[in-house]
């Protein structure tokens, strides 16, 4: 891609997406979805979780997913790990973005990740530590996510102060960039907006990200209040595959192709070709035939005459 | 309902989403709709329109509709009218308002009411002039609705000039608020912020609503741009009901259950209790069996100890 960009969207749904479905997806066809959606022009894809294959076997062939990813040029290769562990296969395979996951809810993050959040943390900074053990220009970048940062299934509201604490302490730790996630939909623009303030108030110029998920219809909502507080980084998946299997209620994230609309529409440049990426759902389809697949675009096409925002006159 | 209200919605499923459905949907079911919406809060429907029943047989009982909602207290009766004969039937049975309909764009006001859009406006002129011959007190609202204001699916992009001319022809000839309408889906928060600033500014103090369609999943980040505006009057239909006949590739309104879960998070009130409304669902549901409903309230429920915006602490 030659294409200037404005937004950076990243594929989640061969993480966020598989992880709450059961039946293994193969890994040639995990391997085919990242190629056909790189090849649509998405920059950036995480493409699977380093956690231990007993816990979720859909991970098992995280090794040669990898691989395959980081054998098309171009593409920003992420992986999610939860611990000093899985960071370690991610900088041994060399993965270009670390992210790491911590939830600001402690219910949450006790059932996620079975810790609590100063231990979450503490183990952040031992991943900081092992990765600057590495040369300066074969150090992935460290982005840790916020869950439940607008909002926790156990918790419910999530205070705006303990996200601040949070998003400080990592960034304190040694974070490249701070996704603050809604990871079970509780999120609506005005909340969007007080906590993505609040944040960037005490972060200085960290680059902030958001991955929403369209659990009651409020995702792109949401999007929009991000864009107006300066966020140019999202999370979200093909179709809206997704969910969270310790979030209760929780589905899917938020529909990449209608992201990548919402923000092409705007005049807001992704890279992204929204006929191809369209034509990327084929893939999910086919493997997993149950699975409901959500968006507007693929269901109603693109407008009458529409002009991609790389085409229109500045 | 003692509640005060922040932002009136207006329930369009019985005209905007019945209009493209064949299949007779029962007068007394019709009624029960809007008895149960009413019953949820929801402070204004559009009933019917008021169109010749050859041409869409679904409005045949009209009356029998408009007589019973407005024998519900406090409920404000609205119906669609194609033309002066619509409005003087809407004069005669006492609906609150009349909602007058032409298109910006040429095409699809031709293929959709037959007329010019000279002609259109030519047409609101002697309504106004039918309703100022009623004594003050016993004349209905005139709100027009510029449909494809924010693009048309025969046509592509509508200059925002276009609309801007057409909103002051209305509002000059008498019109006491107006609804600019995503008849197919195709506007974007940006052009939703274009749009609404550039006719706010030539109509003065003239009330501005929002009719979004969620065709391409942009709907309800169009309302979070049109409340930045300052717009506080949305149309939606229950469960995302509805299309246009004419417009290809349309589908629903925005759902109506989502808009009010979005307006209610932001701690606007909007007088509606979102678990009753969710219930109403279900007469859509046994009277439409084949027929999709959208909305992710209903599908996950609200947010665990959801405080509404009415009981919230100012």
């Amino acid at each position: 891609m030659t294409t200037d960009i404005d937004v950076v969207v990243c594929e989640v749904g061969l993480r966020d997406g598989l992880q709450s479905i059961e039946a293994f997806f193969p890994t040639e066809e995990k391997i085919a979805w990242i190629q056909a959606e790189a090849a649509a022009g998405v920059p950036a894809i995480e493409v699977t979780s380093f956690v231990p294959p007993r816990l979720i076997p859909q991970f098992a062939d995280s090794q040669a997913v990898v691989q395959a990813a980081l054998a098309i040029p171009g593409l920003r290769v992420d992986a999610l790990v939860p611990n000093l562990k899985g960071a370690e296969r991610g900088m041994e395979l060399g993965v270009h973005s670390l992210d790491f996951v911590m939830s600001v809810s402690r219910t949450h993050n006790l059932k996620n990740v079975r810790r609590e959040r100063e231990d979450s943390i503490e183990e952040f900074r031992r991943i900081v530590a092992a990765v600057r053990q590495l040369p300066a220009g074969q150090r992935p970048r460290l982005v840790p996510g916020l869950g439940t940062a607008l909002g926790c299934s156990y918790e419910g509201a999530i205070a705006v102060d303990e996200v601040v604490k949070c998003a400080v302490a990592l960034a304190e730790a040694g974070a490249d960039e701070l996704m603050i996630c809604d990871t079970v939909g509780y999120a609506d623009p005005a909340l969007v907006r007080k906590v993505f303030q609040a944040v960037r108030a005490e972060v200085g110029s960290l680059p902030l990200g958001a991955h929403f998920h369209d659990t009651r219809g409020l995702g792109l909502a949401n999007v929009t209040a991000a864009l107006d507080c300066g966020v140019r980084r999202f999370d979200a998946s093909l179709a809206g595959l997704g969910g969270c299997q310790f979030a209760p209620g929780a589905t899917g994230n938020i529909v990449m192709d209608d992201l990548c609309f919402l923000l092409d529409s705007m005049g807001l440049r992704t890279g992204v070709d929204l006929d191809k990426l369209v034509q990327v759902r084929q893939v999910i389809a086919r493997n997993l035939p149950g699975v409901p697949l959500y968006g507007g675009l693929a269901r109603s096409g693109l407008p009458r005459n529409y002009i991609p925002a790389a085409q229109r006159a500045a």
